[in-house]
């Protein structure tokens, strides 16, 4: 029956604003359950509710660890107007709320104006490239076995050097799904930090996505970038251009540096 | 008693999680009652409810038009961690819910790792640079009155030219009031847009914006962007850099482009 991602993010409604879901050990990144898979379960959740079709901005906090087990899910609708309307929806385990998201909808449309200050990455053809994971050091976090990624050449940090937090790369879902609105609000997440290129580890406290069109089948480019480190944070942005060359998803979290 | 900004942002307290405010005409830009005004009436009171001190940061989403009218702003208390505490407002006129705000609460440090891709705005000395409203053409704006502006030269939009949506500017409040955390998070919107370059108008969905230190006193050095216009949206980039060269907030924005 159809793909993982699509498994693991289902909600089973409960209730007229209540959701049971199961979050499973399949989506872990370095610090446990990756944040975008979370994410994705509350999107999922939401967009049931909402009367609008189209994610246009999610805003994720996460508040406590999440388990692989499990978890209750609890919307609200605040708003419903003729263009936006407006949700929030929180996951809980034993009765502990562990993330809250906030979303708006709407119908997301081609036309208009357009203004672009930078193109789309400019990567090698994804045959051309390298898959740091598969050809790389081997490392045991299971996100890696659904997400694949190409590179025009082995990332440093994983030679072991450092160098600017500043990467482009392909990616997809390893099982050849798709994306769609819900799914880029995972995958904005699903890449290792670009702080990992300072020797850094860090864990987010928020992502905000804004999804800018519906995306076409296959590849995605991606840019992910740190622009400041300072007083114990810093800012991590990434955008995910589709197979045509459009802007899909952009994103920014704030993150809290780990003490090492 | 003190400066405007803290009177017409302050809440008066009526309950546990219930506070009243007055939204006064004091702080209109172009549609309205600003954004950044709202955000910051909702993140007064929810500091005032919050064990830590600094807002890290803030995720607003507008729901509904604001009036120039009292207002009831209900707070909760989602999570309280040793190093964030985690809560929302909303702000509630004739019980209709026009803004939500989620905000974390930690202490921000000036310590640790520090790196920076960028450098403030290379601009000449405010006294060396032009003030764009008081030298340009009359704007009915009462934001305008509140917050003073400075550029290099006059900005193309002023004078009927379309250009970039890319602007550096000097900005402080017009009383004398010096930036804190709070009022970063009004100023990030206090700007006028960068796509007024481009000829276009639009409306604020959300905004984000991260604390990054806690400002030095005298004027905000600020780069303000939009890079990508499409399918009727498009984002707002702003960063403000205190006086010492320090990034103090940085702020992200989904707008809804308006038909003209």
């Amino acid at each position: 029956m159809g793909y993982l991602f699509d498994t693991d993010t289902a909600g089973e409604r409960t209730g007229e604003n209540e959701f049971t879901a199961h979050v499973t050990d399949r989506w872990d990144a370095l610090n446990g359950v990756n944040g975008g898979y979370t994410t994705a379960i509350l999107l999922n959740a939401l967009k049931e509710t909402m009367p609008l079709p189209d994610p246009l901005v999610v805003s994720a906090f996460f508040l406590k660890r999440v388990d692989h087990a499990p978890a209750t899910i609890r919307t609200a609708t605040h708003r419903v107007g003729k263009r936006i309307a407006t949700g929030t929806a929180s996951m809980y385990q034993e009765d502990a709320e562990l993330a809250r998201l906030t979303a708006q909808f709407g119908t997301l449309g081609a036309e208009g104006r357009r203004f672009s200050a930078e193109k789309a990455p400019g990567l090698p053809d994804p045959d051309d490239c390298v898959d740091p994971i598969t050809d790389g050091p081997s490392l045991n976090i299971s996100i890696l076995e659904r997400v694949e990624y190409r590179t025009a050449e082995m990332p440093g940090w994983l030679k072991g050097e450092q160098g600017d937090p500043y990467m482009e790369f392909w990616m997809r879902f390893s099982d050849g799904r798709d994306p769609d609105l819900v799914s880029l609000a995972f995958l904005v997440d699903a890449a290792p930090p670009a702080v990992l290129a300072l020797g850094e580890l860090s864990t987010t406290l928020q992502l905000t996505v804004h999804l800018r069109a519906h995306p076409a089948p296959g590849w995605l480019a991606c840019r992910l970038y740190t622009r400041y480190v300072s007083g114990g944070y810093h800012e991590e942005d990434m955008e995910l251009w589709d197979s045509n060359g459009e802007l899909v998803a952009q994103s920014r979290q704030l993150l809290m540096l780990l003490d090492r």
